[in-house]
């Protein structure tokens, strides 16, 4: 039976990697596999750098660490922030073999 | 540095597996370590026994396999239904040695 794929591919991790690293204009932070606080820095730091909010996402097994990161920074660093739309989707990627396989994704919005 | 813990305990799956099985008036799916299709069947049965709205639950990193639910439920099953309101927040877990663990939370409703 078809299921969601939840397994952390490579391919996802290279992608979050280059966008916490690079600032993008629209103020999103893609959450990979490194450790949970570098998400809930790179978080603090675009709103320190004037951001009014900040979209934090991530797919398939990652998107528990992305509620870790929303919660950890709302509840430790920024108590007036609040959480805004959270926003769950369903994305087709194609593996290097040609199939495709569906993994859940979220987006969760904080707000300044 | 202190962080959420989001290891799977046993007693969260205790609780998830008594959940899931009993009918319970408030229409929750609690998800825990079980397979995924097994949580999509209990939410289908519960909008098939007339519920008009029912919250899945789960903790840690339990949390990806609820939107796993929630997307394959809609998707798959009942592409009429829609998402509500999405919440998470933390929870304080005392462990059996008495030291207290964070671990987030999240509720998806899904509507009829």
């Amino acid at each position: 039976m078809e299921e969601h794929k939840t397994e952390e591919t490579g391919q996802m991790e290279d992608k979050a990697t280059t966008h916490q690293t690079s600032k993008r204009d629209d103020n999103t932070v893609f959450i990979g596999k490194k450790g949970t606080m570098g998400y809930v820095l790179a978080v603090v730091t675009q709103f320190n750098n004037g951001a009014e909010h900040v979209s934090v996402k991530a797919r398939g097994k990652l998107i528990s660490r992305a509620v870790d990161v929303v919660e950890i920074v709302r509840h430790r660093f920024m108590p007036e922030a609040k959480v805004g739309s959270i926003d769950i989707s369903t994305e087709e990627l194609m593996s290097e073999d040609g199939s495709k396989n569906k993994v859940s994704s979220i987006e969760i919005k904080i707000q300044r």
